[in-house]
């Protein structure tokens, strides 16, 4: 399949907002750094050794069943604008966005499973899901590292595990991460605490694109930094039981909020959604910031559930590279602006103002009556 | 009339939005000091005295032909919200409402015309009319003052003049001023430009209810100083100029706005209509700044004209003794601004989201065709 089939097909096969509280877990993802034996790790290798390693690895992911019909490419063939739509959907990372000859990226149709080849290992295996399936997400891709396994010749110690470029991936060469959507948690100010604790317990958080990035949107991603040593079971069961207590934090929050401070919540909800449908210029962090209130409006049945997908497509579609391909020719950072308040309020002309009476009306009965939760009724 | 008749009766007659140049001219006024002969100032009266100076003044005002059916009212018997509610309308000043027994207002049925009895003079009257009419006003006001002068006598100096509690007021007693809304000037920052112009000229300039008060709702007052040695025509005459000219530069930077920066004057309107219309708390100060853009949007042609009825009545009602008068009952800051949020969405329901493919179509046609500016097409 060509880049533009994978492209133009719409939102990733990972964001369709299904699975396990997805209304809190946005994504799970899990992957894993593999390299071959006798072959110099793609930071040491010079051209010609990246290439022969490609030449070893790129048919054998290619055989995989889940990559039939797949999206396959060298890196020099794509522009620097096809790279950062792949980046800005999370199939491939930023430094690899960077390479040219000799690395390449493998991915199946859903963009479920993605196969970067010689970024910092020469294999970096990723397979993400929507909501929260940390262990349907890690079973995709172990079945797709055992198939390799059979044919590839890893670097594998005895005592260490697997062999990785960076010593902080030896082991499993495991990384397993969710991201949360943790509104609810920022506007009561209690995100940092949640921070530190996680932390403490010798867990990563994270922003939109990973290490080093800033948290936009209120999304933070949660993930294991310890990958020797331990199972594969186990840091994806530790991560897990993390990621569920910082779910119900979050759930807890917005029922705090709703019952101490509705008028807070309709305010910054409602003011999000008035700039949204209204401005005529935004910035791709302050689209993302209010897009977040949209999509906790819908989480709490101000908005129909329809929305959510608008807000979903919304949150891709207004990042820089995704607007540059809406947009036909380059753009200015002033004309971005001007292209995403454009491309926002079309979309969200299918979002409803919110009706706030209704959602008290609903919010009363819930109280007298059927005993079911605001939270249960989000979105009917 | 009862004061519930004046205050029931919705707006002010001065606030019509007619008027020459109504769209930048808020409202002409103009008021005279008066004193009588042989009565104590009122701030060095004694109680008993300023029962007496008001026991000549308020028949003699009550007399008026305009003042037939008028709303007549002893301070002391006016509560503490509905005098604030006569400070809001600029029918009594903030002064006048911190004073009670010997102490009176006198004013029309239209609200045009108001006689304040002992505030820091024994009379000050004034008349107040929509739209640039600084020497309507004066007429309405030199008829009544022609009137009283025959049925009083008032202390007046051969050489200097009428005779005043304070020295700045002696001579013709008269302050006249202009309420100008400058939006363009606050956006394109030459506001500050023009107040120092206008300073340097020996005019003065203040915020939204005179002498030391903020400028709010991009409202600015212009008014003179000087009261002695020069005629009240001439008075008008020079603030009338002055007016005329900063009328013409808030013309031209709306035109140059429409012209180099079209797409920050939809998205600052648009922002303040989103923010307008899904808030659900908002401050008085807030609102009036947000309304002057949907004002400026109205003049520009955004929204219908019809608009601009709801944006000049929500100036007023969202002030804290109107909406207290709307709430039943006695309000904290908080739900103040809880009310005044739903007050203002509730009202803005008559005003549709502004199309901005007509706008743009329209100056489009404008430019080819007609010749008509955009400013010729407000509102149409």
């Amino acid at each position: 399949m060509k880049f533009s089939g994978i492209i133009n097909g719409g939102a990733s096969g990972w964001s369709q907002n299904d699975g396990p509280q997805h209304d809190i877990v946005i994504s799970s993802r899990v992957r894993l750094a593999r390299n071959i034996q006798k072959f110099p790790f793609p930071g040491w290798a010079k051209k010609a050794d990246r290439v022969a390693t490609l030449e070893k690895t790129k048919p054998a992911v290619e055989a995989l069943p889940e990559m039939d019909d797949a999206f396959s490419e060298n890196l020099q063939d794509l522009n620097v604008l096809e790279k950062q739509v792949l980046v800005e959907r999370h199939l491939i990372s930023r430094e690899h966005a960077a390479k040219g000859v000799g690395s390449a990226v493998v991915m199946n149709r859903q963009q479920t499973l993605s196969i970067m080849l010689n970024e910092e290992d020469h294999l970096r295996m990723q397979a993400i899901r929507s909501g929260f399936r940390l262990r349907d997400a890690f079973a995709l891709l172990d079945k797709a590292d055992s198939a390799l396994e059979k044919a590839l010749d890893f670097a594998y110690d005895p005592r260490l595990g697997y062999l990785t470029a960076c010593p902080t991936n030896v082991g499993t060469g495991m990384r397993a991460s969710a991201m949360l959507h943790l509104p609810a948690l920022v506007l009561k100010e209690e995100i940092n605490k949640v921070i530190q604790a996680v932390n403490k317990i010798g867990l990563a958080v994270r922003g939109l694109y990973g290490e080093g990035t800033e948290a936009m949107g209120n999304l933070f991603q949660i993930s294991n930094q310890t990958t020797l040593g331990q199972k594969e079971e186990d840091i994806i069961g530790n991560l897990s039981k993390v990621v569920e207590k910082i779910i119900s934090h979050e759930r807890n929050a917005r029922e705090v909020l709703l019952e101490q401070k509705p008028a807070t919540l309709f305010d910054q909800i409602g003011r999000a959604y008035g700039i949204l449908t209204n401005a005529h210029s935004m910035t791709g962090k302050e689209a993302l910031n209010l897009l977040s209130l949209i999509r906790l409006g819908v989480d709490l049945g101000f908005f129909p559930t329809e929305c959510l997908q608008a807000v979903d497509e919304l949150c891709t579609e207004v990042q820089q590279a995704h607007l540059q391909k809406a947009g036909a020719q380059k753009l200015g950072a002033e004309e971005r602006d001007l292209l995403r308040a454009d491309v926002v309020r079309e979309k969200l002309k299918r979002c409803p103002s919110p009706d706030l009476a209704k959602v008290k009306a609903r919010r009363a009965a819930n109280e007298n009556g059927s005993g079911e939760s605001a939270a249960d009724d989000a979105g009917k």
